[in-house]
């Protein structure tokens, strides 16, 4: 993957799914806090709607990593499936075999979300914990990826790993605390974070205009550090814009929410209930 | 241990362990779906069927514990019981020393779940506890065991710690999450992943076919990491295949559970109740 | 920022900041005691007046963040939105850049709760998340700060980090135990140990009265060290002294409390769902 | 400290205290089990033992930790309050002021829990967080304590370490699970481990019988590893011992609880609920 596009690419797809889960959820709360008052049927309507979309998104990730996975191996310098090169006696291309094993699980994460919204086999968290288990086994690659590489490119790496792992946490919490809204928009904005922290990956080792960083300068892991922080506050302002707009628009249908401090006062329940 | 035997007996162990446990949890939940809108009669009844097999399993484990214990004490090369050897003045066969206390702590896991679950002297969520005492000090025990050896040798036995630690948290969480099915089917996957692994140790280090790897080859290294989120899919497709046998073999007696949506809502209460 | 202002400033917005907090939280926890057989209506009543403290707080976070921005840019040798030295070919005071970074999160933390507490958009828990962030990115920044320092001077910062993410945890915490009083108080402790720390790390590094300190001399560690725990011990003890205050002068008010027994048990219910 | 009676002396504190506290969570288990189906008001009563209880604990705590640090300044080679020695110009005798900082923290504990448990101002859990951080403390000093000795003196301190954190952790918990009896015995049986552990330490740095350790060879740290688990087994059957025969004796008061399965029924709803 030691190339521009190798890093642009995947940057965009978590770019991508933190938008959509991002929106997702933004929508999903909007609505929940209109229907709070409503009957149990609106409810139960809503979460049908909820159904559908989870299946959709099931799917799309299922397929993009089937997609990533033979792209990975098809590609053309990809193993085409060998692992062993027998003629030189070293293992064949290994980074491309890793990177099948990360689409391999996030895959699973799709096929399961897709089972546990289509039947009702299996409980509905499963779903997370299979998310949890995708981003740890992402991060635990590249963990141990980055052996006898130059400082800064591993430092960049390492700072992936903090968004990683963290998706992974949050994802895990989840599990317990499922519907908890604040986790999921956090978990949207890391992914967000990571999508934008693979460009920025891509533009300081291989930068497309060809400038070369000094990898031993100290100066440069301080900056790219606070470039992460940028990079966080960048995603975390996408992820509120998103969400304001699609609340506000919401709320333009129902006019009962604007009435200030005693309609507060009744929401502040379902808030609650929402927020624990 | 260090032969393909040594590593051969755990991994078979745990493989089964890790079996056993992905059907009992598959079982019991199947019989609380099935369950769930009978009578509280019908529940207690699987409460003793439940029980019955928690003595069960407690025995077993503590029988192959003693016999572990026993086993490393008088195997052909065992310390037979002799501690310190006065003659050359150091530890005697400090390993298997080692082994024995791993399967002591396990032999207390087991003696407490028949405890906890034949009298009512204590609460029942001390079984996990001790399990998660046990899975802590296999890990601890392998953490100050890999001094001085090959870089790979350290490293497959490092990937081992994983999985071990992860049961530890998890029976540990189930401590205050007693009955969340997640975190039992992690349980047993996971237990499986180190039963496989313990399998692969033995492969890499002892082969017998007699064919060396190369200790200090990074590229070795990094298929070995590789190979470890293998036996991670691995283990979970046969949770999973081992699951869903048991939910639709259990389904088939109960028809009321096929009639899609409606009978999905009815079920979500019982899900949510289950993951939560 | 290395000048004894540069961390006596920092060190007093924290005390401050501390000081609030304490203050605050002892005072709503009384009021809700006192509340605690009151009527619902008083109830909210002291939340209408939680909330006016809550912005209040919020505006004066925002505020100050942002003065403490624009300072870190534009002081004396401040880099005045330079980022990059085009001449030198180099990054341009990365020191001021990542200060005002910090700044920056601590900025949208107050600004956030200033949104969450004045309209209904957003869930309340939403503040802590931030704060959680804001300490978490402090700590993240003084962690790759450090390279290259002498000992001391990299242990004194380090001692730093453990109050840092210790409040980044706690503040995740509360998230999920809003209100837990306890959390709150030890919240206020580690804010301000951080600003007496501060402070100490001034005294250390560039003492006013120009003694050096051995920076290679093992002892020194040993005592800063200690001397943490003092500061500890000090922050514990004011927010107590504090909190004592506010709940006696209260309850002179309602004379009620001052029953013994009987009251202690009625009171058992409230301290008791009030901590959990 | 660096004396066999300077281990021996806070181990035997430990010991007393694990043991005071196995016993006490035992005993209250007991009651409560046998309350379960009684009035409301004998609840209440065992409620006001179980404060005394606390009371004395405290006091208690709160004496000895006074002594403690009395001791440690006004021993023979104390530094008699004096923290600089002006004459050479270096801290003086360290190790007996962190010692008194340890025992200054458990004197908080204890004055604390004394506090919470005779008046009603404040919630009861502050006496476990107090704890939690005493222990935290505890570490933490150990931590930064070890520069430049031989390995084995190092490894012995770092086992330590191990429960010292772990009661911190178990202490932590106990404030959002409060009245979880095992995390209560799990607590307990940390503190024998590390009693005995304390004079473990005496025995093998400071041998009363003079024989001296290999301080080098790596089979002496391999078996002290494995002796620390066999240190926390016996741990673990002192606490169970201790808590069967209180069990036992209380349960021939109320043979109510000897009628087997539809009794243990009955029960399960008490466990549950006690162990959650």
């Amino acid at each position: 993957m030691g190339s521009f596009k190798g890093h642009a690419l995947p940057g965009s797809f978590f770019l991508i799914a933190g938008l959509w889960w991002a929106g997702k959820y933004s929508l999903w709360y909007a609505t929940l806090r209109n229907k709070s008052l409503g009957s149990t049927s609106t409810r139960l309507a809503s979460r049908s709607t909820q159904r559908r979309l989870e299946v959709i998104e099931g799917s799309v990730t299922l397929f993009f990593s089937v997609v990533g996975m033979l792209a990975e191996q098809f590609v053309a310098d990809g193993p085409r499936l060998h692992l062993y090169d027998y003629s030189e006696h070293h293992w064949d291309r290994l980074h491309n075999w890793q990177h099948s094993t990360m689409y391999l699980f996030f895959g699973l994460a799709g096929a399961m979300s897709l089972i546990v919204h289509t039947t009702d086999a299996a409980p509905l968290a499963l779903d997370r914990l299979m998310l949890a288990i995708a981003f740890f086994i992402e991060g635990f690659l590249f963990l141990y990826h980055l052996h006898g590489r130059a400082m800064l490119d591993v430092h960049v790496h390492q700072l992936l790993l903090f968004c990683v792992f963290g998706e992974a946490m949050v994802s895990f919490l989840e599990v317990f605390h499922r519907g908890n809204m604040l986790l999921e928009l956090l978990r949207a904005s890391l992914t967000i974070l990571q999508g934008s922290w693979f460009w920025q990956i891509g533009f300081v080792l291989y930068s497309p205009s060809g400038a070369e960083w000094d990898q031993k300068d100290h100066n440069n892991m301080m900056f790219i550090t606070m470039c992460y922080c940028w990079h966080l506050v960048f995603s975390l302002l996408i992820v509120s814009v998103l969400y304001c707009t699609i609340i506000w628009t919401m709320t333009q249908h129902t006019p009962r929410l604007c009435k200030g401090y005693l309609t507060k006062k009744e929401n502040d329940g379902v808030l609650h209930q929402m927020t624990w």
